[in-house]
C-alpha cells in the first residue's frame, strides 16, 4: 500500500537509476501501532512495585548550595528514596566520547544532579521516590536547601567580560584543544578557521557588509516530555527504559555517570515522542537509576514540560558578527565571521560545527571565522537539528542579500555563482566531493514558485541556503528469514521518522522483495550490535548501509540454501532482482520457496551486517518564501513556502517530504516568534507551550517541496542524510522576504511582531 | 562466583579433556532477579487497557455441544468480548509440524476450544474478556449451553474395543503412516517394531516372564500456571506474552490456528516457571489472541490451578504388557513388548517414542514391540520429561527384575551383560555410537551406596536403568562484544533449567573468557534467529553448538580488529587460550584491550551463529534406591537415593545435578503417588496440590548424584542432553525396592499406600 505523491512535491533526478522499493512510499511499519495508540512511549512502562521519582530543582538561576537537609522528605510516609548531588558517583575530570561529542563526565554528572552549585533556574538539586508522584512533590518540599544567591550571568557578551562572575572554576579557555587562560573563564574554547588571506580579499571587494546579529535560545520543543524508568537489579546490573535517540548513548553515559560496566546496563529504548538532537545526552536517567538503587525498587522520572524547558539542553543564543566582501560581478571575495554561542551552565555548545557551517555553501577563496563557547546561567545546551549551523545560516546569508541588494544582483543567482561543488575547499580544509548545491538552487530558480509573481503591499519573497554534516558511524542490523517469505529485521537505531521503513526498504531492495515482508523492530541495547545514536542524519544513511550488508549475507544463505536443495554447487547458483532463483539445468526457486523450507533443509537463515561509514556525505538545503507583513502590528504571516534539499536518492520520499516539512516548521518558529524569555533574576518565564510560541498548523501553508537527486558516491544507494538541513535557511529565508515587504533588515531572531514592529517604526 | 560441589556429588570422566570454564558451577546469571522477585513472569506482563480473559470449560467429560447463547454475557456490563468454537478460523485437516510433533490442525485447535464437542471434563467451550476477571466469570456464568452428554470412555482397553463409543468421528486407525481402518476409532495409532525372530528366542530362554502393567496418568506439576497476554494490532500484527517451552513453536502454531502470517506473530516468552514438556503445545495463547481481536484490547488470560490439571496435556495412562526370555546365564534372548497409551481427548500419545524406548538399554536380539494410540475421555496428553519413556521403563525394568530374580541373578550384573554400547541396535533399526550405559552401571555398582549394606526389617533396595533420546534442531545465538570487554549473547532457548549460564559457558570457553562476562539474554520471535523449542534435552547441547560457533565467529572477527590495530595481515594473528591474541614481532594484546578499542576502530563486533545438529546423541540413566515399606500402612519411605547418569561433558555439573534431582523426585511421585483420579462419571476429582499428591522436600532424603562423562562425539565439547532421561528409572527402582522390602511386586502405578497394602494383604 504505498500514497501516492502529494501536491506541492517535486522531485529532480541528476541521475538514471532504477528501483523497485526505493523511491516508493509504502505505509510506515509502526503507523498502525501509533494511530491506534497501541505504540508504547516511555511513560507507558509498568512495573510490580513501580515507585514514581521527582526531581526538586533550583529556584535560582546562579546559586551556590551551602547544605541540603533532607530529613524531612526521607521521614516523609511513602518515601523510598531520597537523593542530591553527593549521591552521585565522583567520576572525576575525565573526558569522553560519550556518543553527544567529547564530555566532562564530572560537569555531565553534576548537570545531572547539582553539586554544589546551581548554574540555571531549574537545575535538578535533589530527587525523591516514593508510592506515588504527589507524595514524592510533597516530601520534596520539606527538602531544605542552604543558598548563596549569586549574581546571574545571562547574555553572552556580558559573560565573556573579564569582570562578569565566573560560572565554572574548573574551566578554562581551551583553544583548538590547548588551555590558554590561567584562570577560569566563562569563555570555555575558542575556535579558528583560516582560508586564503582575508585583508587582501576585502579589499578586492566592490562593496563590504558588516552586520552583528542576535539569536535567541530556542528549544527543540518535542511532544513528549524526557521519561526513564529504572530497575537497579539485585546482582548490581541496570535495565532502563527510556525516550533517547540512542540506547547505545545512554548505556554509555549511565554506565560511565555511576561507575557500573557497561554491558550490566540494559537500555530498551521506548517510542519516542520527538527528539531533534535534545535526547542524546542524559538528564533524569542516572537519577532515576540511583533512586531505583536506594528505594530497592523500579522508579519512573517523568518530566513536565516546565522540567524540560527549564532543564534540558535547549539550542544556544548566539552573538554573530559577518563582514562579507564582494565584487559587483556578485563574486564574493572575502568573509569574516565572528561567533559567540552560550553553551549554558557547562562548556558544550554547538559553536564548531557553528563556525565549519557558516561559510560552508560558498566558495569563498579569503575567508576567517573565530569562535568562542561561553557559559551563561541558562541550560546546558545541547544538540537540536543542525545544531549551531541555523544561527550562522540566518546571519551569513542576510549579508548576503544585503550585498546583493546593495550591488543590484539577483541574490540567487548569486548563490549558483559562489556555491560550493565538487573540489570546492571549506574553510576547516574539507573538500566537498560530489555535492549538489547548485542543483538545488537552479531547482528552486526553476521552480513553479520562483516563477511566480508575487503580487501585494506588504509583501516579499527570500530566498536562503542551508548546510549541514552527514556523519556516518556505526550500525548494525541482524536478520533473519522466516518460513512464511518474510524476514525479521533487528537495528539499534531508534526510530523518529520513520527509519524502520526507511532501512527495511534498502534491505528489501537488496533481496527483490516486497517492503511489507520486512518486519523491522528497534531493539534493546543487549540484543543487537553496537549502533550509534538517531542524528547527524545518519540513519537512513548507515543503518541503511548495515541492511544493505546483512541483506547481501541474506541473498548468499539463500544461495547456499538453494544449491542445498537442488545438490549443486553454490557456485551454479544465481540470484536474480526479481527475487527468484536460477540454478543449473534451468531450474528455478523463488525467494519464497526457499524460505518455506528453512526449517526442513537447516539452520535458521539468519545473518548480521555491522558498518563504520565515514562522515563524508553533506546535506544542502535552498528555502524560498513568501511573506506579508502588517505594518501596523509587525505580524509576518507565511503566504508560500518552498523547500528544496538533496536527498541523494529519496529512500522514502514522504519521509523525506516530513523532514523538509518539520524542519521548514521549526526554522520558521525560530525565526518568528520562539525564544527563551529570562527576568532580570535569570528566572525563565514563559516554560510552557503557551507562552514559548511554536507555529501550529493555523499558522502556516502548505510546505512544497523539491527533492533534488545527486547521488551520494559513498553510498550503494546514494543515499544522503536528510533531517536536520531543512531548519537553516528559513530565518534567513524569511529575513530578506521580510526586508522586500517592509524595508527593514532584521539582525536578531526571533522576527517577532514588537520586535519588528520596532524596527518598521524606526525605519518611520 | 562459583559454589563447591555438594556432598553426595560425584563424577566419573572417561576422558581427559582439560577446560577452564566447563565444569565450573558459576551462579546462575538470571539468579539475582529471580531470588529478590524482579524476574518477569508471564502474569506480571502489564500493558494499559489489560482486559483480563476467562475460560468457560466443559462440566462433562463427553458431550456434544448443541448450542451456545452467549448473548446474556455479551450483554453484562464490562465485558468486551465473548468467544466460542465457532469464531476460531476453520483450519482445515492439514497436519502440520509444529515443533510438538505433527498435528493435526483441527484438533489443535477443538482442543484450544471446543468445535462442536467436548471431550473431556474441563475442555474450553467459550470464553469472556471483560475489566477484571470478576466480571468475566460472572458473564461466563449467563453462558447457556445445551450439551448432550454422552457415556464418558475412560479406560484404554475399554477404549479399543470395537462397542465402545467412538469420540472423535475424524480419527481412523493409522499404522505406521496408513490408515487400516474403515470406520473412525478411538485407536488412531498402531506402531510395530521387529527385531529378529521372537519365537526362536523365547525358545532359547530358560525362564519366561510376562506381566501386564498400568500407570495413571499423571501431571508436570510445574508451578506456574499457562498465562498469555495477547494483544492484535490494528494493522492485523499480534503480540503475545506467554510462558512457553518454545517461542518459535508458540509463533508458528498461533499463525496457523489463527491464520496469520508468520512473521506477524510476535512471541515474546517471559520467565517459565517449570514447564517439563507441558508447555509446548498452545492452549490459551490462540483464546487469548482473537479475545484481544474482537474486544480492541489487551487480553490476559491466566489458567488456575483447576485449569492446569483438566485441561493443560498430562501425560498418558498406559497398559503394557511385556514379555522377557532369558538364559541362566542371565542373558537376555528375546522380549515382546505390547503398549497402549491414553492420547486424550485427540490423538497424539506418545506411543511411538514410549516403543522405541521400552527396549532401548539392552541389546536383545529377538524383540518385538507393538504400540496403540487411544483416544478416551481425559485432557489430550502432552509431553512430559521423556514422554513415554517411564511407563515403558517400569514394566520392561520390573519383568528383568523378576526374572532375575527366579534365576537367582544379580540384576545389575544382568544389565551389564546385555547393556547396549557401541554398535548395539535398537528395535527401530537406529545403531548406537559411543554411549555411557555400561559406565553408568559400573559407577552404580562402585558406588558408596551400592556398596552399602542395607539393614533392617521392611526394607529394600532396587536399581533400574532409564534411556531417552537427545534431539538435535536448530539453534540460533548472535553475540557482541562490547567496549568493557564483557559481551552480550542473544539466544532463542527459554530457559527452564539454567540453559543462559550453560550457554554462556560453552560460548566463554571458546574465547577464554569468564563467564560472568557474558550477559545473556533469551529474546522473543522477532530479535534472534529460528530456535526450536526447550525441550527433548537439547538446550544445552544444540543451542550451546551455536553459541560455539558464535564464538569461533567472534574470535575471528578479534583476530581481524587486532590486525587492524597492528596494521598487518590477520593471517598473522592467533587468538591464544588466555584470551590473549599474539601477532607479529611479538605483539601481543588481551580480549579486553582490543574490546575498549572497538568504537574507535571500526564497526560492531557482531556475529551470528545458526546450527542444526543431528538428533544423534542419546542419554542413559542408572538409579538406585533404598526404601522402607510400612507394612501396616503401605507407605514407601525413600531411605537413600542415588542417581547415575551420562551427561557426555558436564559443563555446569550443579546444573546437570538440578536435572537428576528433579526428574528422580518426578519419578518418585509418578512411582509413588500421582494420579488423576476420576470419578464414573469421568470428571476430575482431584484437580489441585492437595489431593493430587506430589512429593516434597519431607517425603525425600537427599538425592545422590554420579555424573558419568563419556563425551558425546557428535559435539565439539561433548555434550548429551540430561534433561528428561532421571524420569525414567525411578518407578522401576522403588517397585524393585518394594518387593525386597515387602515380598511383593506391584504392576500399577502409583505404587500408593492402599494399593500396596492391598497387595501386601492379598499376599498374606
Amino acid at each position: 500500500m504505498a500514497s501516492t505523491t502529494p501536491a506541492g512535491s517535486t522531485t529532480v533526478k541528476h541521475h538514471d537509476r532504477q528501483y523497485k522499493v526505493i523511491g516508493t512510499r509504502p505505509v510506515r511499519h509502526d503507523g498502525a501501532d501509533k494511530v491506534t495508540g497501541r505504540a508504547q512511549y516511555g511513560a507507558d512502562k509498568q512495573l510490580p512495585g513501580l515507585l514514581a521519582g521527582y526531581i526538586l530543582r533550583s529556584p535560582h538561576a546562579h546559586a551556590n548550595i551551602r547544605s541540603i537537609d533532607t530529613s524531612a522528605a526521607e521521614a516523609y510516609p511513602g518515601v523510598y528514596a531520597v537523593l542530591t548531588g553527593k549521591d552521585m558517583p565522583h567520576v572525576g575530570d575525565r573526558i569522553a566520547e560519550l556518543g553527544e561529542g567529547a564530555v566532562r563526565l564530572c560537569h555531565l554528572s553534576a548537570n545531572c544532579m547539582a553539586q554544589g552549585k546551581a548554574l540555571y533556574h531549574g537545575h535538578a538539586v535533589a530527587a525523591v521516590a516514593a508510592e506515588s508522584i504527589h507524595i514524592a512533590e510533597e516530601a520534596a518540599r520539606l527538602i531544605k536547601i542552604d543558598y548563596e544567591v549569586l549574581p546571574p550571568v545571562m547574555d553572552v557578551l556580558q559573560a565573556m567580560e573579564s569582570s562578569a562572575p565566573v560560572l565554572n572554576d574548573d574551566v578554562f579557555t581551551e583553544e583548538m584543544g590547548q588551555q590558554t587562560s590561567s584562570s577560569p573563564s566563562n569563555v570555555a574554547g575558542r575556535f579558528l578557521y583560516e582560508l586564503g588571506d582575508v585583508d587582501k580579499g576585502f579589499a578586492q571587494a566592490d562593496v563590504v557588509v558588516e552586520r552583528e546579529f542576535r539569536t535567541a535560545t530556542v528549544h527543540q520543543g518535542y511532544i513528549e516530555p524526557h521519561t526513564t524508568t529504572a530497575l537497579w537489579h539485585g546482582d548490581g546490573r541496570l535495565t532502563l527504559w527510556t525516550s533517547t535517540q540512542g540506547s547505545f548513548t545512554v548505556r554509555q553515559q549511565v554506565a560511565e555517570l555511576l561507575e557500573v560496566p557497561l554491558t550490566w546496563v540494559k537500555v530498551v529504548p521506548m517510542e519516542i515522542g520527538g527528539g531533534f538532537g535534545g535526547k542524546i545526552s542524559v538528564y533524569e536517567q542516572p537519577v532515576a537509576a540511583l533512586l531505583s538503587k536506594k528505594a530497592g525498587r523500579p522508579v519512573k522520572v517523568t518530566m513536565d514540560r516546565a522540567d524540560v524547558f527549564k532543564a534540558t539542553g535547549p539550542t544556544p543564543g548566539s552573538v554573530i558578527r559577518v563582514k562579507l566582501g564582494m565584487k559587483k560581478s556578485g563574486e564574493i571575495v572575502a568573509a569574516d565571521a565572528w561567533l559567540a554561542y552560550e553553551a549554558g551552565g557547562y562548556p558544550g555548545s554547538p559553536i564548531n560545527p557553528g563556525c565549519m557551517c557558516i561559510l560552508a555553501c560558498y566558495d569563498i577563496p579569503n575567508a576567517r571565522v573565530e569562535g568562542f563557547d561561553v557559559c551563561v546561567n541558562k541550560p546546558r545546551t545541547n544538540a537540536y537539528r543542525a545544531p549551531g549551523s541555523t544561527n550562522a545560516a540566518f546571519a551569513l546569508e542576510t549579508v548576503l542579500e544585503e550585498a546583493c541588494a546593495q550591488l543590484g544582483l539577483n541574490s540567487l543567482d548569486v548563490r549558483i555563482q559562489n556555491a560550493v561543488k565538487e573540489g570546492s575547499r571549506r574553510v576547516d580544509g574539507y573538500v566537498y566531493p560530489r555535492i549538489g548545491l547548485i542543483e538545488c538552487l537552479e531547482a528552486v530558480k526553476n521552480s513553479d514558485h520562483y516563477q511566480s509573481k508575487l503580487d501585494g503591499p506588504h509583501r516579499g519573497r527570500g530566498v536562503a541556503c542551508g548546510f549541514w554534516f552527514n556523519i556516518g558511524l556505526k550500525s548494525s542490523v541482524t536478520a533473519t528469514v522466516n518460513t512464511d517469505g518474510k524476514v525479521s529485521l533487528v537495528e539499534g537505531s531508534t526510530d523518529i521518522g520513520g527509519t524502520r521503513t526507511s532501512i527495511s526498504m534498502q534491505f528489501a531492495e537488496v533481496l527483490g522483495i516486497p517492503v511489507e515482508d520486512v518486519q523491522p523492530i528497534v531493539a534493546d541495547t543487549d540484543s543487537v550490535g553496537y549502533t550509534d545514536v538517531t542524528g547527524g542524519s545518519r540513519v537512513t544513511m548507515a543503518t541503511g548501509m548495515a541492511a544493505y550488508k546483512t541483506a547481501l549475507a541474506i541473498r548468499d544463505l539463500m544461495c547456499e540454501r538453494a544449491a542445498r536443495i537442488w545438490e549443486c554447487d553454490v557456485e551454479q547458483v544465481r540470484y536474480n532482482d526479481d527475487a527468484t532463483l536460477s540454478g543449473p539445468d534451468g531450474k528455478s526457486i523463488t525467494f519464497q520457496e526457499v524460505a518455506a523450507q528453512i526449517v526442513q533443509t537447516g539452520e535458521s537463515i539468519t545473518a548480521t551486517g555491522n558498518t563504520n561509514m565515514p562522515n563524508s556525505s553533506n546535506a544542502f538545503g535552498v528555502h524560498l518564501v513568501d511573506v506579508e507583513v502588517d505594518p501596523d502590528t509587525g505580524k509576518t504571516t507565511i503566504l508560500r513556502y518552498t523547500a528544496c534539499q538533496d536527498a541523494g536518492t529519496a529512500i522514502h520520499p514522504a519521509y523525506v517530504e516530513g523532514q523538509m516539512h518539520g524542519g521548514a516548521v521549526q526554522g520558521i518558529g525560530w525565526a518568528l516568534n520562539e525564544e527563551y524569555c529570562y527576568d532580570k533574576n535569570g528566572l525563565l518565564r514563559n516554560a510552557n507551550f503557551l507562552d514559548y510560541r511554536m507555529p501550529t498548523s493555523y499558522d502556516l501553508p502548505n510546505i512544497e517541496t523539491i527533492i533534488v537527486e545527486v547521488p551520494n558516491p559513498d553510498h550503494p544507494y546514494g543515499v544522503r542524510g536528510v533531517g536536520e538541513v531543512p531548519i537553516c535557511p528559513p530565518p534567513a529565508a524569511i529575513g530578506a522576504a521580510i526586508h522586500q515587504a517592509s524595508g527593514v533588515w532584521m539582525h536578531e531572531l526571533p522576527m517577532s511582531p514588537p520586535r519588528l514592529l520596532h524596527e518598521i517604526l524606526a525605519q518611520r
